[in-house]
């Protein structure tokens, strides 16, 4: 069992990197101290070892049963819930007042990375849970919220996220779920939602699902779906249980990976109809959701960077310790084997997966300090720049790290070879877990048009300009520092082309908007690319600043390598996007074009 | 159920591309027709589609149990294996005087790729056993032969290839496994060997292990190495079955995909030693390994390309089928949705996968084709030259299938979202499948050292001269195509850029060899993805001719495919091997300098 994250890339990142400490200045943060923030990561990460970590493979390999209309799930789930709850996590993001502890988001986001790491199946229950509350509290009716809100904080109920249909995916707005208004001012809602995690579990008492639903009458399309409460058990005034809502479970899917997680199909309405609560305003429930989602989405980002991150650091350990093999310089059979990590080829591999899990979760953790900054930051400006900036890194946030994790977990297992493929090690299991991430939360090319279609679009381009002028700032930075300043002209040359190329395709979508957008999944792979650069030129400044102040060699070592990681990433990686680019800027047409009768 | 490899895609591989036909003037060949080789191919479909297919996810989620000291098989597959051998398909290339039928290498290829893609882990059975039975052909005594290679012809006896032990899998001259003479010329052998794959079952009535091991007192490494057959059990003088051999069942591996087929620990002599029987001359296991392993690296390339193609057809025929969102030209919800084809990012990843999965094929068959012509056509010089192309091109055709497979296979997923995610569709199980060919028959980064460390150097790099002869030839007549001349010039280019940067580490090699070795697997990256472009680039050429003959519709689109996706792969995956070619030549040292401490 390696240390998951390790304690030192996560105080680089918070305290190096995002200066943690200075968040203590804010009102929010007042009671707040260093030792109060370690304090806390260090209970998440004794939790993940002890508790989540230890039932990882077992949670994979016993998947949750149907059984008499519910789901079974393993006891050690449940256990893992119970820790995690009581340890304050549920709510520790929250308000004082609303029975939290106002922990600043990067704090919160850098623990659930041990989790993530430790065991994504189990801790998928509290990351949902934590997201459905958070649209509870910031739409929710007081009412609502003393019935169902505090549930959701102390760990008695678990939340959900109720989307997808059997017939509607990615197209949210053709959703066909609906509810029929009651004299009392409730809903009843009929309809089936499918591949809800956490839909069903048998060790809350209560689950509060957050549902999107049609009420009878609206208009076809996004306006026309609310958002809704809809609990498994209704609860009475006094906060007691009372019935049975009529939400069933419909079934159980079986996934490659996230194996102890349920995937339910739900049936809303079966007998007379699902009691429902209007969250917010009617019509309102996509762009509602979205809060939720672009929450989530920033954790689907950590989550890939957290198992890219833990496959990283399996096979680094299993490479320092294997021997096989011997270099070309000296192959006598009588000299011992040496290291895998003594083979340049594995150490490509490793440093591969070095740039891209790290670089991975320092955008992450950088995106949760601008959701931290975009509500807490003394300075207006800055909280608008803030909001502006992640409203465009979104898509790059959630994607990059869920497609440059799945390379990085296939090469973890490169490196352990055949012993890779087999459950003995850990790299297989993550390998499967990590393979949803391009998926869930929108997939991959549903970001790519978000981006290209929207997202750089929006304000007349203020995110971008925001994104350009932020990585400027750093490139001025860079170029004072030597070794650094020509890696960050190249990123200052591939910026020019990035806006340039932007610029080009946003006007081409007022006149031909399907063929502008044909190739939005290549910009979103670039723009993420470039983006992933400049955070690496960001980890290098901070490492190569840190040399210079003269260090202990353990300490002088782990800059190295930063170093080292990032020069890797513009040597081998960067490039790539050139061929991109090109395309992009061309239009290239070529599977806009392509016919179904050609396939 | 697709149709596993398309009829109308096997029969332009072989007709169009290799002449199929041309081979009935060989002599051997001379009793065979078209017919006899389209009623062979018939029959694989069928029972690839009825006996095989069929219990793909069965044999999946039900992997073989040990039980009693003996691996506990799917009845399925014992019957699989049953349909297979009375088809004949085990001896089907041996002559006729062995009891075969005498069928040329790519109609064998092409029916086993029908298999594969139906089934990969009840295939590998029949594909060690005829990997095995050649080993045995040509080097075995005919002594042995009839006791034991009859029996693998027709179906009585499985075989299997034991090279790889707890401590050993790359470095094979380290292996620990040893034998001692004893007094009437066979061996005893000792030792434990892992991942041996159907090293178990229970469907035959013997199975024969061609193992790896060193006679005591033979020198260290690979010279000190011999190749002993040892039976499960031992056959008698009549050939009935006599005692059981000191083989044991130690354990049963449990990998992420080709589930079905049993992945063991052997242990060899755990009370008398294990009797076994020299194959070839002391001291040359491993050289005569490696003409079975060369046979199983075309063979595995080739269950790669099959596994992307079946990947690629289901993917396909879902996107054809599943209504969901709409064009950003018309978004207005009352209109009814597309289908997932009508949106150009789905048909980039059709269109991908179709690149890498036939082009894989046509590599693997091309392939099959110099296999053939190495030992049966007519002209002795064109007999050597395939032979010497064979082996430059062997690293390529195991290593490119299984890594562009993988992504292949990930792109299938990704089109069918969420549920391409469940086992309600194969696409997971095929994606788990297809992540052991990176692995097996050597891994990767071996294949790249193989390439830059001996093929391309082997007999003053004749080998690569007659690559660079071939390849030039075709280019030259694509320029005469219009549409296709562009890109010839194209590929002129890059073939000039590799034989640039391999002379140049060539030369590095005999001063700095760990250096010019270090970007070994980008090298064979570059190489192959330029082989991969030049097997397209004759993929266009034959539809173009084929085109301009004027013909019936759906013909005419099948070619119009042909040639759009060689446009792709030119427009969007050639270019990406600047950045590799930049590196090598610079010698790119990022990797070789990263220090353990570092990471």
């Amino acid at each position: 069992m390696t240390a998951l994250v390790s304690e030192r890339e996560l105080s680089f990142l918070l305290n190096e990197l995002l200066q943690m400490s200075e968040l203590i200045k804010r009102p929010r943060y007042a009671m707040h101290s260093d030792e109060v923030f370690g304090a806390t990561l260090d209970v998440a990460r004794r939790l993940a070892l002890d508790i989540f970590a230890s039932h990882s493979a077992k949670g994979d390999q016993n998947e949750p049963q149907f059984r008499d209309g519910m789901a079974d799930v393993l006891p050690e789930t449940g256990e893992a819930w119970q820790a995690f709850s009581e340890a304050g996590f549920l709510a520790a993001h929250w308000e004082e007042d609303e029975g939290g502890s106002q922990l600043p988001e990067i704090v919160l986001r850098a623990s659930m990375s041990l989790f993530f790491a430790a065991n994504v199946g189990t801790t998928a229950y509290p990351f949902l849970t934590i997201g459905a509350a958070n649209l509870l509290r910031v739409f929710g009716t007081p009412e609502l919220k003393s019935r169902y809100l505090d549930a959701m904080g102390t760990g008695e109920s678990a939340g959900t996220m109720c989307l997808t249909e059997p017939d509607q995916g990615s197209s949210l707005g053709d959703i066909k779920t609906y509810a029929i208004k009651q004299g009392d001012g409730s809903y009843r809602i009929f309809g089936q939602k499918m591949f809800i995690s956490g839909g069903d579990q048998n060790f809350t008492n209560n689950i509060v699902h957050m549902v999107l639903a049609r009420i009878q009458g609206a208009p076809p399309g996004a306006s026309g779906i609310s958002l809704f409460l809809v609990p498994k058990w209704l609860v009475n005034e006094d906060g007691s249980l009372g019935v049975r809502n009529d939400v069933a479970l419909a079934g159980l899917l079986h996934k490659m990976g996230w194996r102890n997680t349920t995937s339910t199909v739900l049936s809303f309405g079966e007998n007379d109809g699902a009691v429902g609560y209007l969250i917010g305003q009617p019509g309102a429930g996509l762009a509602q959701m979205f809060q939720l989602m672009n929450e989530a989405r920033i954790g689907v980002g950590l989550i890939a960077a957290s198992i890219a991150y833990r496959g990283y650091a399996e096979s680094l350990s299993y490479a320092r310790e294997r021997r096989q093999g011997r270099l070309a310089a000296n192959k006598d059979p009588a000299i011992p084997q040496v290291c895998l990590i003594d083979h340049a080829d594995i150490r490509r591999l490793l440093l591969t997966q070095k740039t891209y899990s790290e670089g991975a979760l320092a955008l992450c953790l950088y995106a949760s300090s601008l959701f931290e900054d975009q509500q807490t930051h003394p300075d207006e400006q800055a909280r608008k720049d803030a909001a502006l900036l992640l409203d465009v890194l979104t898509p790059v946030v959630k994607s990059w790290p869920a497609r440059y994790g799945c390379i990085a977990n296939d090469m973890a297992i490169q490196v352990l070879g055949g012993a890779g493929y087999t459950n003995e090690y850990p790299l297989e299991q993550l390998y499967r877990d990590q393979r949803l991430n391009p998926i869930h939360e929108g997939a991959e090319g549903i970001h790519g048009l978000d981006l290209l279609g929207r997202k750089v679009r929006m304000n007349n381009g203020k995110g971008l300009d925001v994104f350009v002028s932020v990585v400027a700032r750093d490139i001025a930075a860079a170029r004072d520092i030597p070794g650094l300043s020509k890696d960050a002209n190249a990123l200052q040359e591939y910026m020019n082309d990035l806006a340039s190329v932007t610029r080009q395709l946003v006007a081409l979508q007022s006149e031909s908007p399907d063929l502008a957008l044909a190739n939005a999944t290549t910009y979103l792979d670039a723009f993420g690319r470039i983006t992933v650069a400049w955070i690496w030129l960001k980890l290098a400044c901070v490492a190569a600043q840190a040399l210079e102040s003269g260090l202990d060699e353990p300490d002088a070592d782990y800059y190295r390598g930063k170093l080292q990681a990032q020069r890797y990433f513009f040597q081998w990686d960067l490039p790539a996007t050139r061929t991109s680019l090109q395309c992009l800027t061309a239009v290239e047409r070529t599977s806009y074009d392509m016919k179904d009768e050609w396939f």
